[in-house]
């Protein structure tokens, strides 16, 4: 399964019963933490989602409504006797924090914490079918926007084909990285009378918190889903600029431009208590939008 | 009103609907915040706290149960624009985290934040009415507890009396004080025909966490309403004491020893879904015993 979880789709004040931002990510079998907000760990309960499930935290930027959750869910995962290796990527400064808060609590982590400091874009992770990239979003402080990526798959061998086309099936590997097979009277058999097309590669983005900011949409170009940050709606659009966040047509736009599939809307200012107008304003432009919701999952 | 508001009674795992550890206590129409686990603010928003009453927030240790949800409220009280001052009283480690934490966020409080470091016992705060002292707790790193006490109030003038037995409106500070009345003849009013008896002044003590110790009854004596953590049950008194927490019935003993008039029991370990054996042992000790509910509010 590729699909995201929303644990938090509010911005900075926790009110109507959002949450500050976080996401849980499930891709290539793995569970990725995407921000982690304060009161993550209590929705994790809520949503019946495991903790110890979690292998890699994400950290987008230093604000607190992205990362007051943290402290928490890192004491948690040693009271419950953790023991895997846990890997944070973070902005540097996070890591003195985190030791200061250990130090004066005396505590010695079950697990082995991993601090990989957020310093340049660029590949972070790899996994044997998937990797994730950090590059750079615009806010008021260093932020990072993240690109969940399936690798390119291979093609699928038809079996029943191949055996008809005389294809071996020690040439099966090869056949699934797109060779054609030359037979013993010298006869090629072309490779897509026996394959089908690999699967499409899936991919996910995440960008909040962030400025309007066309150039996102080299990154984000063609992904299945996007997630966008819309703390504003448009009559709010001086505000939105002086405060480093986006409206929903701006979100909306971005989607449109770099040819997504899908757009996920989130980070909701707490003055508004109804989301709706967030949809209405962000499909006047791209239809293909939703209004994330705490709770539920998105296929990718 | 005297009173204490549980905001959090569960120890450091968040689980069965409990928070970790924070309560609001009114006095001396002062709202004062003891301790502020993860969710505080979440928790405030719940049982309809105005978050902008609190004053002064006094915080016992350094276990991120019982101050984890410190960032997130004071960045808050920020973002509501805030302007009064707010006084924070906290081990001292706590500053430089709280510097670092702000920094990083590129952060400036709309208040000022005063930082009081606890280093030694005796009294932290007086207003007209009452005054709040710290005392050490016994636990696994510098822990204090907190002692809110009503000044000794004035007598009671009856009015009625004092012009019967010719006392002038003029002297009516001092009976309030407890002096006698001399009439010009040389006759002395005795103070007590003419007023009543000063109302009670109160007290609340808070200690958590603790192991059990005896020598806090001396602090805590003749308290309205002693809190005392109760982590464990007592068939898990060795436990309790290698992790410096207390039982059910320790904590029952203190009351009893103390001799204070109620006993409120908290920080129960996330090991227990039911709370009503905490009830049991400890009211087989000291009678007068409630386990504390989130929500519920408790007259001192």
């Amino acid at each position: 399964m590729f699909a995201v979880t929303i644990l938090g789709n509010n911005s900075a004040l926790p009110m109507h019963d959002r949450n500050p931002t976080s996401q849980l990510l499930t891709m290539d079998d793995q569970a990725f933490l995407i921000d982690c907000g304060e009161g993550t760990q209590v929705q994790m309960n809520r949503f019946k989602i495991r903790r110890s499930r979690i292998n890699n935290i994400f950290i987008s930027h230093l604000h607190g409504d992205h990362y007051f959750g943290l402290f928490g869910l890192l004491n948690s995962l040693s009271l419950i006797s953790r023991t895997e290796d846990l890997h944070l990527y973070a902005p540097p400064a996070l890591e003195n924090i985190l030791l200061e808060v250990f130090r004066v609590a005396d505590t010695k982590l079950s697990y082995r914490l991993h601090f990989h400091p957020l310093e340049q874009e660029g590949q972070i992770w790899e996994g044997p079918k998937a990797t994730v990239t950090a590059f750079r979003v615009f806010h008021r402080i260093d932020c990072w926007g993240f690109l969940f990526r399936e690798k390119e798959k291979q093609r699928k061998v038809d079996i029943e084909k191949s055996r008809e086309y005389g294809v071996p099936a020690s040439f099966y590997t090869k056949l699934k990285e797109g060779s054609h097979y030359t037979r013993q009277d010298g006869t090629v058999v072309q490779n897509d009378w026996v394959t089908k097309a690999a699967p499409h590669a899936r991919s996910y983005a995440y960008c909040a918190d962030t400025l309007f900011e066309p150039s996102i949409c080299q990154v984000v170009q063609g992904v299945d889903l996007l997630y966008h940050e819309s703390t504003y709606l448009d009559d709010q659009v001086e505000k939105a600029k002086a405060r480093f966040h986006s409206t929903a047509s701006q979100a909306a736009a971005i989607a449109k431009q770099a040819g997504v599939k899908k757009l996920l809307l989130g980070h909701f200012s707490s003055k508004y208590t109804e989301l709706l107008p967030f949809l209405e304003e962000a499909c006047a432009v791209f239809p293909d939008t939703e209004v994330s919701v705490e709770g539920t999952t998105y296929l990718v």
